[in-house]
């Protein structure tokens, strides 16, 4: 709320699940006022006494569903300036057509850019997402093998993640929760799980994201198996070195386009311009996919306490894939190493 | 497309993933543009080959990703009366400082209906997810025991359901893929996942989404553990006998909110009105929820080939829940116990 007052806001109005449980330490279906007053967090009936249970510091106020929620916030919109994460058209109208658009401003931004630097219980948990990615990766050693499918080894993480109390993070654009890409199917950077077995000289990329207590960590590995030809070897070092030096380039007020320029060049400089097909990296937190955004064109700055991802990788069509990922905290005080909060090696393991 | 140029368009232009695989078999990020003479399929670098390897007859035209995507869009906006899913308030507003409002209409419904009622190749993807969710209710009766949590019971369901070709849908006001409610955790509709081990006496809640190639079933079952009282044994014998006249009441042409009154009447008149805090059911496809909504207010009538839940519940504030859904192809010819496509049993097991 400081930080939505500093821009002259009096209100903010959340309707994203993400910044409601930013807010209120609830994650469900609802909607949050909050002044300086305190927190009014609207909620469907249905959601009521889980709400009531599991919010931190509200005001749980029991409303309808759709229309009928809309009209239930009106009184709490009037004399108000408000910055909203509302981002939804027919809403955003039907509000407009009650409350000044100057009153009630819609952009996520301001939401998001708070959400980007971290508090400790944040990182902390992200840190704990680490960990169960760093057993999974240890799980893949012993679960890779000839004639395993990309979906059995799902299936065995997935359990294996459940167990230990990580959640599979929502994202809208593949069908499976993670990425494991096998041989051709590692040159698609958001390849589908299939059906495909896992075969001598294979290289695999396993992509994989974990929630734990609403927090999330993003790492990628790439596995060889068995005789593993040279240009992929070759790939794969120029992968590791390029996220190696994104890692040494990390410190806080660097812009975010400088890292990725690092990781970029470097493997561009080696021929492989044109295989580099995505940005170097993203932060990474209540979403998997939120500001800061490592891309060529982004001027922002890095600051302590965000936490980012390195992943540049190599991808030949119809041939192979290599990408290598770490989840990062930026923290001036620390070298890159223990900032990488995976562990697992980088090294090329050969199974 | 034909039931948009119904509407007077010439253009479908489509943002989300559920409508852009429903028009051409990809599933991914992209925008995609629909005319009688073709699709095109605007895809960011990084997932044009995969959209080449995935798509059905399109035209996958490489773009970049953000503003520079929109404004690729434009040169196949202009001239054209599109419909669009898009309900991005920012992006509807960038597109609409280009073309006139008229000419672009952000409007999702036209989509949703036309994707309500399936075809049979939809069903059948449908009915193949449904037989996953039988196969994890056979699970269940296995791993059910005092002691277990709920947590290392959702472990073991994913671990089955990704073995045998299923996926998780995203549903954004959980963190848990599954509804696992043991106790009085099952008063909580949309409970999340914890650790609570189940314990003699308790019901327990398990509601399962799967989606196959796709398309979703969803399906709940609520078991007994040990001695089960008889208060929760009177409250199960009600919302079944509900599930049931709301399965028979099923037929083409019946209102939305008939079907809904029938269940919450049955309830509401054995003195549980207060206890049914939810609407009756949904429509489901390419989404966990969609079109036709089962509620009070819903005067829109049921069709053949739409595919809907029912699932009236109990929840009894700090005690237990009872909860019992099918997914049903609403088919003419046939009785609801061919329609109700999840076919393990309803009664009342006691494990």
């Amino acid at each position: 709320m400081n930080r939505i007052s500093r821009d002259g806001f009096t209100t903010a109005v959340m309707f994203r699940p993400e910044n409601i449980f930013y807010s209120t330490a609830f994650w469900g279906e609802a909607v949050a006022i909050c002044t300086k007053d305190g927190t009014k967090l609207f909620v469907p009936e249905l959601e009521v006494s889980r709400a009531e249970a599991e919010s931190h510091e509200c005001e749980v106020i029991p409303s309808q569903r759709g229309k009928g929620l809309i009209k239930s916030l009106f009184p709490s919109l009037y004399n108000t300036k408000a910055c909203s994460d509302c981002n939804d058209f027919l809403l955003a109208n039907a509000i407009h057509s009650k409350v000044d658009k100057g009153n009630f401003v819609c952009d996520c931004e301001p939401f998001l850019i708070v959400r980007s630097v971290k508090e400790q219980n944040e990182i902390d948990r992200i840190i704990e997402a680490s960990h169960i990615l760093d057993k999974l990766y240890q799980t893949c050693l012993e679960e890779i093998k000839v004639g395993v499918s990309e979906r059995t080894l799902q299936a065995q993480l997935i359990c294996e993640a459940t167990r230990l109390g990580g959640s599979i993070p929502n994202y809208p654009y593949t069908l499976n929760p993670f990425i494991i890409a096998a041989g051709s199917n590692g040159s698609f950077p958001h390849a589908e799980i299939s059906d495909r077995c896992f075969c001598d000289g294979d290289l695999i990329v396993v992509d994989l994201t974990i929630r734990y207590k609403g927090y999330i960590s993003d790492a990628t590995r790439t596995f060889g198996l068995g005789k593993v030809s040279d240009d992929k070897k070759k790939a794969y070092g120029i992968v590791k070195m390029s996220q190696s030096q994104g890692l040494d380039a990390i410190r806080p007020s660097i812009k975010c386009k400088d890292i990725d320029l690092v990781c970029r060049n470097y493997i561009s400089k080696r021929g492989y311009e044109k295989n580099f097909i995505h940005s170097t990296g993203h932060g990474v937190g209540l979403e998997v996919h939120e500001r800061p955004w490592i891309g060529p064109e982004n001027d922002d700055l890095l600051q302590d306490n965000m936490v980012i991802t390195i992943e540049p990788g190599i991808y030949i069509e119809s041939k192979f894939g290599v990408r290598i990922e770490d989840t990062v905290v930026i923290n001036g005080e620390k070298s890159h190493n223990s900032n990488a909060i995976t562990a697992f090696t980088k090294d090329l393991i050969i199974i």
